[in-house]
């Protein structure tokens, strides 16, 4: 911890415009499609469900920079421009002669990188005149985030969490009480698609899939409602920039350029949010940066899902979304990473890594333990649970560098703390956790049920 | 949110020295006693519990400027120098035209101001030689950040945590295990003390005073084992004046000077660590600003205590300090704000308050909770219990302000983050908490049996 160093920018630095990476994609994600018609659709036809604004944002393939609003720029002063650091602590305990650099968005007042796509959905949507909203949380989170973020705009917020992680994490419950908003486990009595499934499978945890179709069902259900998403979407993806814009201008500072950029992987948020700053420099072929996408064993869409159009959501009530999936279907262990319980990838991230544009690597639980434990001894701050599984990747491609004897910058995104997530360092100390790894046969059960959609 | 602003400095504005107020004071704090020979105590007398360098430090009634090790501002650069905010948030929701500003201490890796301190204890016992360390804490704050610190310079620690808060925040507990450290729930059957207290009193959940007892006894009966205390002394007291000395430099960014500053009051750490640099503008007769201490009402040993010759433990193992106290058998309610269930204040601040250079006000459990609640959902952070008492004072002083239509600019500490104090918002928001005010009776009863010490 002695060795490690800040780099530090000012407020000023706070980007002035999202970056938008569709803009430069020469492939393009495939379009979303109606779920009825399977029609693809526009901007217009998302307006039901999302803040005008956010649904444009969602559509804009050509803008490569999107102007940030002023209110928002203000509300991120609060904590931005993050820290990036240079972890020297968990090189020396490494003996590694990698460098290895972290953007530490743990320093949110909700303890994540999700405020920086909270405040805008809040935002637009109160613009808009909307007065409630609705959304999932998984870990906690997105939902936290959220619920200050709606607090701060006067919108009535109701998010449904996600049943084991409301019982793993009571304590992000509460913080989203504190903050005003109603929190509901899901699944659910209060909606159609959360009744379905209490009823087939009454003990049923939930996941992000089912949170999703309840927090959907319920704003389509009432007035002037509209539904938000932490993860998955371009829009969200877009607003995640602010990440990678920034560690940009401190990987300067520093005097290196990444070989290696690594982010934990649910929906894709965090992992756009740093990677697509720097993926820019790659399209135009000035760099030749690596881009690894670490996720669960436990829930492996990248690694060993198929792409193919799927549903968002368990119940089929979102847009068909071109995604490296599991199947809408799939329920993933109860791993202690709530956030990266979900079946799928969003549109951006499935079709790069189908072009071959960013890796992907899984993980098994107790390797992101034991590389949280060494986190938190070297350099001082115990990691989120989602965030472990990008520092254990970032320490095999540290250990591979000291077995190959090159140098080599590794930058990865410390995209939330522990301190909530605390039990589940209590179960990993206790000996209690384990792998959870997913059979063959039953990825290929679920994308078997997968194929009939399209 | 949106309006609040915040002051922030370089690194290079990270304090060379702490200040040492007992060099400014015209009336000097009493010495402390050895509790058998009843003689005033050296420095060298407090070798075999200290550290040589903080003994000295403890001392040190001569040198205004002690200079901070290299070492210790190398780790002070992991999160200093903190913010300094304009609360504009809270500010509107009470419509006071009252300047509210805080320090926010909560952002350091262990979410409190005690990290300032545990770091040059550890610094210092390891530079000695010291391998092992003992500790008390009580809500975990302490506890934490000097695991934090005792792992980086590699020292074993032992920790013995207050039962109730052992149970309340079992987060806390558990961050302590990944640092490394060793945590017992006080009082235990490892100690002489613990024992004691476990037959006379079965079911008894342990007061800061009972925790101190052990962790000495352990300290004193182990071989090249040194004891740490995380409050009430005046080394401890030196090396938090960091936080008034940047704040100094930010009002001044701010273009305003506080007229009234306030801290929570445990033992005095964070208390002294915001008040005594601006203190001393009051002793030259420059300034003439209030200073207020917020102590919980169900241990109000400012307001309610005498000022008398104690203990600082409950067992009577410690040299007898002077003391505003309520007596060192004091069992304070089980209050959500643990760092703040202490029976005494250190021989500065009480002196201080004798001769009338700061106030105290007492503040019912009830009031604080409200406050936290109205300062999450108007500035975005959620405080700690202990936190809270000084936010629901500066409050008070808004409204007060308000009422009699004064500008005003106030300025407190937010000595560290509620995130692993959520069980106990959880209780709040279900109506469950109440007040604990302690009668007229327990305070005389316990103030007769201390009258005899002296």
């Amino acid at each position: 911890m002695l060795e490690s160093k800040k780099y530090l920018l000012q407020e000023s630095d706070i980007p002035t415009s999202w970056y938008n990476v569709v803009a430069d994609m020469k492939v393009k994600p495939r379009p979303i499609l109606n779920p009825t018609t399977k029609e693809p659709m526009t901007a217009e036809d998302l307006y039901p469900l999302f803040a005008e604004e956010l649904a444009r944002q969602e559509m804009n393939d050509t803008d490569r920079w999107i102007e940030i609003p002023d209110e928002v720029r203000d509300m991120y002063r609060i904590w931005r421009p993050t820290p990036l650091v240079r972890a020297r602590g968990l090189e020396k305990m490494l003996d590694t002669p990698a460098h290895i650099y972290f953007k530490n968005e743990s320093v949110s007042p909700v303890g994540s990188h999700k405020l920086n796509s909270a405040i805008p959905q809040a935002y637009y949507n109160k613009k808009q005149g909307v007065t409630n909203i609705t959304t999932e949380t998984g870990a906690g989170q997105w939902g936290a985030a959220l619920s200050m973020a709606a607090k701060h705009f006067g919108l009535e917020l109701a998010v449904y969490m996600v049943k084991v992680s409301y019982h793993q994490k009571p304590y992000r419950r509460s913080i989203m009480q504190t903050y005003g908003a109603q929190v509901i486990a899901s699944p659910s009595m209060s909606t159609k698609a959360g009744r379905r499934i209490l009823t087939d499978t009454p003990n049923y945890q939930g996941s992000l899939g089912t949170a999703i179709s309840e927090a959907v069902e319920l704003a389509m259900s009432t007035p002037n409602c509209k539904y938000t998403l932490g993860s998955v979407l371009n829009h969200v993806a877009l607003h995640q920039t602010v990440i990678g814009l920034e560690a940009e201008k401190q990987m300067e500072m520093a005097g290196e350029y990444p070989d290696v950029v690594i982010a934990c992987f649910g929906g894709g948020s965090n992992f756009a949010g740093i990677t697509f700053p720097f993926l820019r420099h790659n399209f135009t072929g000035e760099r030749n940066t690596r881009f690894i996408a670490a996720e669960p064993s436990s829930c492996p869409k990248l690694t060993r899902g198929v792409f193919q159009y799927d549903y968002g959501d368990e119940a089929g009530y979102t847009p068909m979304i071109p995604m490296l999936t599991l199947g809408h279907n799939f329920s993933p262990a109860n791993i202690h990473a709530g956030g990266l319980r979900y079946h799928g990838a969003g549109s951006v991230v499935s079709q790069l890594k189908q072009d071959n544009w960013v890796e992907a690597v899984d993980i098994p639980q107790l390797e992101t333990f034991k590389a949280a434990t060494m986190f938190a001894q070297s350099e001082g701050i115990i990691p989120a649970p989602e965030s472990s599984h990008a520092i254990a990747t970032a320490i095999r491609e540290a250990l591979k560098a000291k077995e190959e004897g090159v140098q080599k910058t590794i930058l990865f995104n410390l995209s939330g703390h522990g301190l909530i997530d605390m039990a589940a360092y209590d179960s990993y100390i206790a000996g209690d956790l384990s792998n959870y790894e997913v059979s063959d046969e039953e990825v290929a059960r679920n994308i078997s049920t997968l194929e009939k959609l399209i």
